[in-house]
């Protein structure tokens, strides 16, 4: 059985998506945001860096296995399940470029912007721009590479496209007013975030944490 | 033969520093940012987020490699040549943890600090105060766990060092001003900045690229 702590953001629901992919069964505990509950010292003890998503593993040799970062969580069940990640070869790393690329432009920029142009009570023009401006930039990217392959990382739907949907579907949603402008005419994004959307582990993932 | 794209930057020079670990024969194509090489149509083929470093790797079955993202990179290094990650079991995983959270966090939020803090010609201190308290907590959660294990991941030293080290540099060096504070009395930070930057294959790394 494994246990995932995590909460209602797009880095809460790569791990849920991914689990439901696999059908194992997981027990969730949310961990609330909104009532700094990341900070909590047992908490802490599984997330040192205080953020969710991560899990903790109790059907290994040798004891439960706690893992934070969801790119590292998202590695670990691939490896353990042999599927969503090739176990070598052009194709595995085809998804770990896509993978890191999600986990340090994708997520980050994004989430940034979020910060300064949603989130903050006081408004700061200058960084709004710059993280527009990086946003609209990184939806260009996904938009030539998904021109060119059905999928992030080529032929096959991988870890990199569960990290990276919740993250395109907040462009969509949640970054709407900035983004919008960007988003529009991306045939090949539309496509593969509808594909994507419509898959059932994607669809039941999204909505994990109740809350 | 392995042919890396790379320039003098915290990100550019983790690759370097893993083949001079491994004393893999390399050739070096700098790729001068400030000229806005990243973006000439040949290097977008290899790297199409346009960032530094990319690598392509020629010994490969089936014809060249190539790999953009330093995380990507890091993990191809390590499982071709068995050294600096685990093949499996919770070793593997702990460097996995540090390592994207080296990509996720200690990266993009040092970088934007100093987009903020030192490069742009207009200051904003909104910004400039986010990024100094999200460096200043990041130098604690390494500082915290440093003190535990005295490597990032454990034990042994891995891609997680490697990954940082560039960084924990520039945040006392480059980035010292809004940091300074934050970096005094981290005596674990000191000894693993010392013993990390004293390898040997460490300092031939940081010289790269000579331009
Ligand atoms: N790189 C991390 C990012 C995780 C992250 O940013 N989590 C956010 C929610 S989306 C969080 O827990 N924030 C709480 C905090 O920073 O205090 C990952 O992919 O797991
Ligand atoms: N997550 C990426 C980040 C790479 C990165 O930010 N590279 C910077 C230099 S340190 C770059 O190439 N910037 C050029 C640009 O963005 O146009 C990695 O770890 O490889």
């Amino acid at each position: 059985m494994i246990t995932l702590y995590t909460w209602t953001t797009p880095n809460g629901r790569k791990v849920p998506i991914m689990l439901e992919e696999l059908g194992w069964p997981y027990e969730v505990r949310p961990v609330n945001l909104g009532k700094n509950e990341q900070f909590a010292p047992d908490f802490l003890k599984i997330s040192p860096n205080n953020k969710i998503p991560a899990i903790v593993d109790h059907d290994v040799d040798g004891g439960p296995l706690s893992i934070f970062e969801s790119g590292a969580i998202l590695t670990y069940l691939a490896e353990k399940s042999g599927r969503f990640l090739a176990p070598s070869g052009p194709e595995r790393f085809r998804a770990m470029e896509w993978l890191h690329w999600q986990i340090g432009s994708l997520g980050p920029m994004l989430g940034q912007l979020g910060y300064f142009a949603k989130r903050a009570e006081e408004k700061t023009p200058a960084a709004i721009a710059r993280f527009t401006e990086e946003g609209e930039r990184l939806l260009g990217v996904v938009e030539r590479q998904l021109a060119q392959s059905p999928y992030l990382a080529g032929n096959a739907y991988s870890i990199a496209d569960i990290a990276a949907y919740p993250w395109m579907l907040a462009a969509t949603t949640f970054l709407k007013e900035p983004l919008a402008e960007a988003l529009a005419d991306k045939p090949a994004t539309e496509r593969w975030l509808q594909e994507v959307g419509e898959r059932p582990a994607v669809k039941k993932g999204m909505q994990v944490p109740q809350v």
